[in-house]
C-alpha cells in the first residue's frame, strides 16, 4: 500500500435498475435496454453472463473463431475476449466491439468476424463506487473486492476515469499449428504504456469455481474515451473515476463442438500459465 | 471385470435429431419436441443443460428451494436434483417430475414445489448403445465412457432396461439449522435394493471443469417403469437395455441471490465429501 486511500465511497445497492442521480455525477453512457422479450423471465435469470468456449481451451491454443460478432452482440453489450487466430484483444462497450491490435490501436470490427473466446453481459449498474484521488490497481482491486456483496456470484465491472498511467498489452494473429497462449505471451505480446488517458476499464470478477472455464478473480481490458487505443490491462493508476458493478446470477456457456475442442486435453494443469497470461509479473 | 461383455454395440451419431429406426428397436418414450421458438438459435446453443445453484452449495447444507417445478420444467424434460429442505431425490423423465422419498416410493410433484439444486435438459438422442447380456454398473460406465465423443462436452444419459439388481437411496427432509449433506448421508439415508426391475436411469456425464458447480463424471437417479419406486443410484446390474446419450454443448447456471447462498463459504475443499455423497462405498 503505497499511500492511504483518498476515496469517497458511494455505494448504491438496488435490486434491479439503479437511479444514480444525486450520488454519482458521471454515469456511464448506458446502452439501450436490451430486448429480453425472448428470454425466460425467471427471477433467477434476469442477469446472464454469456461465454463462448473456455479459458483452458484458449490456453491450449484453440484460437479458431467459433461465434460471430453479430451473434456475440445479441448476448450482451459489455465484455471482453479475443478474435479468430488470437488477432488482438477484444473489448465490448456500449454494445460496440473493438479490436485492439499489437500496434496499440483500436479498430471497429465487422459482424462477420469470429471469436474463439469471449464473455459478455447486458450491463446494468447495481453498485457504484466513486474514486477520488490516485489509486493503483491493487488498491482499486482491494476496494472493489471488499464491496462485492458475495464472493459466490459473478460481477461485470466497468471503471470510467482518468488514468495517470495505463499499461496494456495485445497479441498478434497466430498461424497454425497454434502455439500455447503462454508461449505467445512470452515471445510476441506488445506492451503499451499510456499516460494521463481518459477511458474505460471493462471486465469481470468471477468466483473461484469458474476455474478451468473462465478467469477466477479480476480480468480487465481497457479502451480510451476516443476508442483509439487500448488492450488487456496489466497495471494502472487511476486519478479519479467511478467503478460500476453489475451483479450477475446467471451464467451461460456455449461449448464449441469443433474437432479441435473435442480432442484437446483440458486436464493438463494450467494454473501457472493462466497467472502468467493474465497478470503483470514485471 | 467379472465377465466379458456380451454387447451388441450400436452407435449412431447424428448432428441433430436421430432416426433410430432399424438399429435400436426400443426407443425411449420421447417427449414432445420442446418449444425452442423463444431461444436464441445460434448453432452453439441448440442443446442446453440448465442448472439451479451449485453442488458445493448443496454440500454446504443450502437446502432452501430456489426454483419451482413449474419453472424447472420450462428448462428441460429430463434431469435430476432434490427438493426444498432436501426432501428426497428428484428425477425428471418425459417431462414429469417425481419425488423419491425415504419410504422408497415415487410421488408426483406439484408445480409449486421448489428445488435448491437441479439440472435438466431437453433430451434428444444423439447416440444409442444396446446392451445385451448382464453388465454391472462399472462395465456400463466404462463402455459409455469409451463411446463419448469427447471428454470436454456435457452429456445427458438415459438407460432404459431390465435391471437384475438396482441399489438406490433417498434422504429425508431436514430442519434448520441444516446439517451438511455428508452428515445427512452418513446418518439418515435410506437404501433400497430392488430386484428384477424394469425402469430408467436418468442423469449426466459432466467434464472435470464443472467441479464445484456440478458432479464431474456420472451422476444417476433411477425410477421404475411404473413410476412407483426409485432413488439416487448407488449400484446396479443391468440384464439388457439401451443407453441413450444426448451430447450437450450449452450450459446455463442460475445462481441463487439468497442471503444463505451469498454468505456460504464455498472455498472449503469438499472433494472427499462429494465422493462420499454421490458414490457407493460399501
Amino acid at each position: 500500500m503505497k499511500k492511504p486511500f483518498q476515496l469517497f465511497i458511494c455505494l448504491l445497492l438496488v435490486s434491479g435498475m439503479l437511479a444514480l442521480s444525486g450520488c454519482v455525477d458521471d454515469t456511464p453512457a448506458t446502452s439501450d435496454t436490451p430486448d429480453t422479450s425472448n428470454i425466460n423471465q425467471s427471477e433467477l435469470q434476469n442477469d446472464i453472463l454469456y461465454q463462448v468456449s473456455t479459458i483452458d481451451a484458449l490456453l491450449e491454443g484453440l484460437y479458431d473463431g467459433q461465434l460471430s460478432m453479430g451473434e456475440l452482440k445479441e448476448q450482451g453489450d459489455l465484455g471482453l475476449g479475443t478474435f479468430d487466430a488470437l488477432d488482438g484483444e477484444m473489448i465490448v462497450i456500449d454494445g460496440e466491439v473493438y479490436q485492439m491490435k499489437t500496434d496499440g490501436y483500436a479498430y471497429s470490427v465487422d459482424d462477420s468476424v469470429t471469436t474463439p473466446f469471449a464473455a459478455v453481459t447486458y450491463f446494468e449498474t447495481d453498485e457504484a463506487i466513486v474514486l477520488n484521488g490516485p489509486s493503483n490497481s491493487s488498491e482499486v482491486a482491494l476496494l472493489v473486492g471488499e464491496s462485492l456483496p458475495s464472493k459466490n456470484l459473478m460481477y461485470a465491472i466497468r471503471i470510467d476515469g482518468t488514468f495517470e498511467h495505463m499499461k496494456v498489452r495485445s497479441v498478434p494473429a497466430q498461424e497454425e499449428p497454434y502455439p500455447l497462449l503462454v508461449d505467445v505471451i512470452a515471445v510476441e505480446q506488445a506492451v503499451f504504456e499510456l499516460e494521463n488517458v481518459e477511458g474505460s476499464i471493462v471486465g469481470f470478477w468471477l468466483p473461484y469455481y469458474v476455474e478451468g472455464i473462465n478467469v477466477p478473480g479480476y480480468h480487465f481490458h481497457f479502451i480510451d474515451t476516443d476508442r483509439e487505443k487500448g488492450g488487456h490491462v496489466l497495471d494502472y493508476t487511476i486519478l479519479n473515476g467511478t467503478v460500476y458493478i453489475d451483479q450477475t446470477a446467471g451464467f451461460e456457456l456455449s461449448l464449441p463442438e469443433s474437432a479441435e475442442f473435442m480432442d484437446v486435453d483440458l486436464l493438463r494443469d494450467k494454473g501457472d500459465e493462466l497467472h502468467t497470461v493474465e497478470k503483470d509479473d514485471e
